[in-house]
């Protein structure tokens, strides 16, 4: 199949290389490249603290970071509300956790397009490194369809409320000195420079005390947690929007490379006099 | 009466306005304009989905957006714990509330002061553009009045602790360039371009798709309130301040334009020996 | 003893001032001065509120703000969980609390360096103000410890997780222009400005609504602390790397001016195979 996700070992300084590639598509990201990427980071969950590498560098093949996911494969599970909700809460919800979960540095090695997923699986590594041609967005509205609210809480906590209603409500996407300026990233450099940071980076850290690292990471993840997520039912009304015709006229305009009309006509003017 | 809250219906592309008009007091918050707020998104809030407009621009008259609360009004409810209570909780504190409840995007278009109850509103809108003169601050300090909890959780949510304390503690007025380094609003512009801004934004979004935007906003809703907010009996002892000497002396050195003696003479040197 | 804190009672102006000493060490924090704060905190805490000083500016001695612990008294408690846990619980958590119980506004005036137990005292401050040159960093990963949780709850609520992140897991020290872009200080001047700057600060505070202050405080901190904090029970196993290898290594490379070896040689090459 096009799409995987790669995990290189550990090399001689302890540091491993998560890849995503999907190649043509800018490693847009399919089911199986989530699943690949739960399981691998479940694996490395369960090792030992004096197993495995000290950090992983998560980056993206040719170039690209993670350009959202594949729309191709939408047809098969976006227009019904359970296989909907299957999808965001067993497939990426878990997979984003495993993530969240990882007790060894995360560094995301941004270049080019770090879009939907790919901004998703961003904010749950530790440090996130940029070119200065890096681009963020979860452009998604476009499509007729929402952030899944598991989705929402990760993204907000990191990059804060009036950034993420920018990138949702007004489908905007980022150039790196805004992305900086919000504070979505850590730090950008030069493009030709993001793969050396994302190595010093990692090198840097693995050189320290892989326990206190370990340590600081269960701290923060328990502040992050502190108060209890909202319930599987209480999400469950999120997806009834999957059978809608906005949601499936997003898709098909995608598809078919023209604008998308959403609930065009317009509604005719409004039937509320002005009250004051 | 002199102030009072307008809403234009939507247009051919779905664009509401909401405007601020209190000629000659910068658009100063009366009772009355915050009770027209609530009816208003209140009435917008009972709207199905298909129905009104897709995003509503909220505006002032005349080059200001809001310069806080209209202070002639305040001897007739904030000396009284209760009638100063009822203010804060069911007069500006359910406006407010109608408004983070407002499924459709709302944008503020905000040129010159954005103050006080103005910075409040602004806090409940998801975009928040601004010219370079504009001017945020909540000096309500030098009032000898504080914010009131309901409305420090809305505010500290979105621009951040810090910049609150320094609003706040400070009594300090940021300028354009200050709020958008502190996340305090989304994007600055040229003065003259702040209603084209606003506009391209409210009409980025009317072409999105209403029910991904409306579900996305639901999504934040809830990540913002996963905490149960305080009760109203523990709120009470905040509006004990009302009949108190800073908060009438505040309000009278405004008044009658010269600087508040707080306290004043300052109280004897510290009783209390240094201890090291 | 050589490290103490020492609080000069208010000026005519109502400004008290709490200095750091520790003479030759930067004002590395001993268990004394812990202690010190605490008692000073807790006395101002008690006193009425029209009594003792309106605002306290906190700063170092000899143009250093505070660098962090005194390392020489680490070998006394940190290597048993007991007394590590009694350290972080008792001594400083209580100290830190102190700061953020005080109803009179707190003004950090940072020169230099600002780092570890510094950095906390700081962010327990409502107005942080630095010179150019100011430094600010938690590298504690490279003396092989994490920090404790309720320290990670602090200074995560005020300067963001991605900030926080990048000290404590690249123990990455930050410059002054890197700390304002990040939101870790409220302003920025030039070195020969700062205590100027918050004398500025604290005058205007001083001249504003006491009460006002104190209830504008009062609502922060009930924002701040609404979800309930994890309780001692919860947090105790934290401190369980008391004793470890790479906790004694940590502090005993950098007691003997070496490079730590943390886990050196590494652990072999990765047992698990890549699955994709």
């Amino acid at each position: 199949m096009a799409g995987h996700v790669h995990l290189h070992p550990a090399d001689a300084q302890g540091i491993a290389t998560l890849r995503f590639s999907h190649p043509g598509k800018l490693n847009a990201l399919t089911v199986r490249m989530w699943r690949d990427l739960r399981a691998l980071l479940e694996g490395l969950n369960r090792l030992d603290a004096d197993e495995g590498p000290r950090v992983i560098v998560v980056q993206g093949e040719g170039g690209s970071f993670v350009a959202g996911a594949d729309i191709e494969e939408f047809p098969d599970f976006r227009f019904d509300a359970e296989t909907l909700a299957h999808y965001h809460e067993e497939v990426v919800a878990p997979a984003l956790d495993a993530l969240l979960d990882c007790e060894r540095p995360l560094v995301a090695q941004i270049e080019g397009a770090c879009v939907g997923g790919g901004l998703e699986i961003a904010a749950c590594c530790d440090i996130r490194l940029c070119g200065e041609s890096s681009r963020f967005g979860v452009p998604i509205a476009r499509l007729g369809f929402p952030m899944a609210p598991h989705e929402v809480e990760i993204v907000a906590r990191v990059i804060g409320e009036t950034t993420l209603r920018e990138l949702l409500l007004e489908a905007r996407v980022l150039n790196a000195a805004e992305a900086r300026e919000r504070g979505l990233v850590t730090r950008v450099v030069e493009d030709a420079q993001v793969a050396a940071e994302a190595r010093r980076s990692a090198e840097a850290m693995a050189a320290l005390s892989p326990q206190a690292l370990r340590l600081s990471k269960r701290a923060l993840r328990q502040f992050a947690h502190r108060a209890p997520l909202s319930s599987r039912d209480e999400r469950a009304p999120h997806y009834d929007y999957a059978s809608s015709a906005e949601h499936r006229e997003g898709l098909a305009a995608f598809n078919e490379r023209r604008p998308a009309r959403f609930g065009s006509p317009l509604p005719p003017a409004d039937k509320h006099d002005d009250k004051t």
